[in-house]
């Protein structure tokens, strides 16, 4: 373990999270928010100084295994989050330190569960900075640091490995760092695209920015209690569903049309599985709340915006989805786990890994049919190696493992069944909101503290895809001398 | 595909239940049921007639494979049920066929599942034959063929590989009808020995009787309204927890038990965990019911009853559990999954495959950490081929994607989340109550007949392990030149 290395890339991260907390800084100033200002600059300070002293003795070994990537990245999300927090704890704007982190925590991982009831009385900087965890964490601190720093591609790409998500790092662009710019490239672009949009059809420039940045991120925090609902917006609410869906894509594949390679676009199986699940759970829920709305066109506008802000796991809200029908509820359940595509900013499983399993199903099926034929498995026309495969299923299994075991310690708070169960899937998924107590309108607040640290805990792993905090939890990897 | 054969098995196995159904026959004649007694003979006469048709012409080629033993087994399964309900149907006891076909696999697949609110009136030899379903049911009407039936070993052999419960058809016995003889000479004593302890402690012969049958199946119909309840006695529940765990355990250990090989007994993972998984739940739920039950041996008892009820998949109710606080029951929900040991009575997905899964996981994470290093699977210390495991995991992947999709279908008729998801567990895992509408002291009456006919699919897969069920969906199964 190379402990030195370990500490400057922890270093760096924190110094990066110090420069990034100077864009609320000057949206304190620019609102004369003093209070929030005082608390930027405290954590712009802690988050320097403490960075500083980290990178000050540059490791001479700067070689990074995959292991040393995991532990990596598993340390720079809780270290960022335990500092990203103060500026809530600082200005007062959250009671108790545990609330900052869960706050800070859903930010980052762009789950946007919130432990707040009432948000509108905050500071604009404060939420603000609310947001930009979301479009921070979206698309990883650490690929934004390997896009500007000085290391060589081969040792990076294991830190890139750790961070991204979905079960496949795709080699269409060979080289890590040009990758890490493209994707941050696409990424700024589309915010201010969907940032214009909103702006134009007459939402405040304010509410414009931090809602692009929380539908970028696909973490769903906003500035109105009643989210997206407040704008009660017809066009809002449609450029959102698109956008929410858009993040949903493979990022690879914005790159692919930008060199107007449709043929490898339209061949990306993921691609065609999303338009897929999203056209069919939109068409029956429409159906199924038809008689909750008065017109088939707003039936079809809420359930569209559903539909995608739980597939892209987002989270935005413009029905309160716990009082539909409980087919439409089961469905937008099971969409909980699926989340959107891989190598976009959104959570769940994803739909890649997915029909990796149903290929893998109908493996066996065909296994016991024919039990002499070989079956490989394919996606995308390319054979996947049973490495991979046997990755994934470690990782559904754990997912599961991981599901059920934090349901039953949430349950020692003694809330009810639903309550529990899907906090827990929407925190592991990234998504935000669940059923009941955990339902659209309503708050993570009511959970303990000790709950809380659960969830904390559910977030993470669901944004970093489990090994890396795994990772943390392995004994034999502290070992020094390990090769 | 051979169908003279598959037919002339199917034929054997509905002359197999017609000579049963001499059995509760004979009780209804005890007990001077007329109508009863009309309505099983009406029966045994279709069962024989059509069954004699369809062995009347010997097939010459009877080779069997892989395929058409899962084919055979599923079809036979479905047949038994449409003929074994029709007692209930012809006698009035249950009201519509499909209720009567619902209450009949619920039997067989030892679920105990039961539509019915009010059974205390019914025909005792009625209830015999519910009762008695779930012994047939509980070691596999296959099996007990091959028992009797003068068929070569090799053909049988993917009988038994497709109706045995659990992972790995255990090769400790190399000849299959022995092994389903001895299988059978251990169930027939099991059960007497519980039906004597029974009958010394006081419960009536008949009452002994049917509850042996029902334990030795891990079924969980009851002649009681109010199940073990009724009865108010120490003795009997802790008889009944005994031999509901007894069941749970492997047969094969038994007979290595006889054998006086206590070391291979020892060496049995699975055997330890489900020790290890039983003691554990059973203290957590003691101590979270402390405060509901006048002395802690009361709680010790009830948790250890509903612990085994659960695990070995019974389902019998010494509690209304539903009423017990959400740690208990999150505890039960998630054994509501895993069931007891591979190769006993017991639905889930077997404490085996939870074995594998976990270890799966590990070698996954030790993959990460020393890339290079080769991580065999080992269980008992013997190497499982990858095969295996990639069997275990395609088990579980349409466990739980069954699980989802049936969850989405029930919650057409509008019941609550709890209501459907625990229903559809407990369905697949042939445990028998759920919570809330599902709850123990309730009943599955409420549904629609398509609902019921959803959980009756689910029943037949939990019990028949997914893949002999599945086939029958499979189009290129059914083509005559397969090979």
């Amino acid at each position: 373990m190379n402990y030195n290395m370990i500490a400057y890339i922890l270093g760096s991260i924190l110094r990066i999270e110090g420069a990034l907390l100077a864009v609320p800084t000057f949206v304190a100033f620019w609102y004369q928010e003093e209070q929030a200002a005082v608390s930027f600059i405290a954590t712009i300070t802690i988050c320097l100084m403490v960075g500083t002293v980290m990178v000050s003795r540059e490791p001479e070994n700067k070689r990074i295994y995959g292991r040393e990537g995991f532990v990596v990245v598993a340390l720079s999300w809780v270290v960022m989050s335990v500092l990203g927090a103060l500026p809530f704890y600082l200005s007062g704007s959250i009671e108790g330190y545990v609330n900052c982190f869960f706050e800070t925590v859903s930010g980052f991982t762009t789950t946007g569960a919130s432990v707040l009831e009432e948000i509108e009385h905050l500071p604009k900087s404060i939420l603000f900075w609310r947001c930009f965890t979301h479009w921070i964490g979206g698309m990883g601190i650490l690929v934004f640091m390997l896009a500007i720093m000085p290391l060589g591609d081969e040792r990076t790409m294991y830190l890139m490995k750790a961070e991204a998500p979905g079960p496949l790092v795709s080699k269409l662009v060979p080289r890590v760092k040009s990758t890490a710019k493209l994707l941050y490239i696409i990424y700024v672009i589309m915010t201010i695209l969907e940032t214009i949009l909103l702006y134009a059809g007459g939402m405040p420039f304010y509410d414009s920015v931090v809602h692009a940045l929380s539908t970028a991120g696909t973490g769903g925090f906003s500035i109105k209690n009643a989210s997206i609902a407040a704008y009660n917006s017809v066009y809002f609410e449609y450029v959102i569903t698109a956008f929410m869906l858009l993040f949903g894509v493979n990022f690879n594949l914005f790159y692919l049309m930008v060199m107007k390679d449709f043929k490898n676009v339209w061949r990306n199986e993921e691609l065609r599985y999303y338009i897929a699940i999203v056209g069919i759970a939109t068409g029956l829920i429409t159906i199924n709340i038809y008689h909750y709305y008065p017109t088939l066109g707003a039936s079809f506008r809420h359930a569209i915006f559903q539909v995608a802000a739980i597939m892209s796991t987002t989270g935005f809200v413009t029905a309160n989805f716990d009082l539909w029908p409980e087919f439409s509820k089961s469905i937008l359940y099971c969409l909980l786990f699926l989340g959107a595509c891989g190598g976009s900013t959104a959570g769940g499983i994803k739909i890649s890994r997915f029909i990796l399993l149903v290929k893998m199903v109908g493996r066996e099926i065909r296994h016991i049919v024919h039990p002499r034929s070989v079956n490989l498995i394919k996606l995308d026309g390319y054979k996947i190696e049973e490495d991979a495969i046997r990755s994934v299923t470690g990782f559904i299994i754990l997912y599961i493992l991981i599901l059920l075991g934090s349901f039953m310690i949430i349950s020692l708070n003694d809330f009810d069944f639903i309550t529990n169960m899907t906090a827990v899937t929407t925190c592991i998924s990234n998504v935000g909101p669940g059923l009941n107590m955990a339902g659209p309108v309503e708050n993570f607040a009511f959970f303990s503290s000790f709950s809380k640290l659960v969830l904390c805990l559910d977030m993470l792993l669901g944004r970093l895809e489990i090994f890396p905090i795994i990772m943390l939890f392995a004994p034999s990897i502290w070992r020094k001398s390990y090769m």
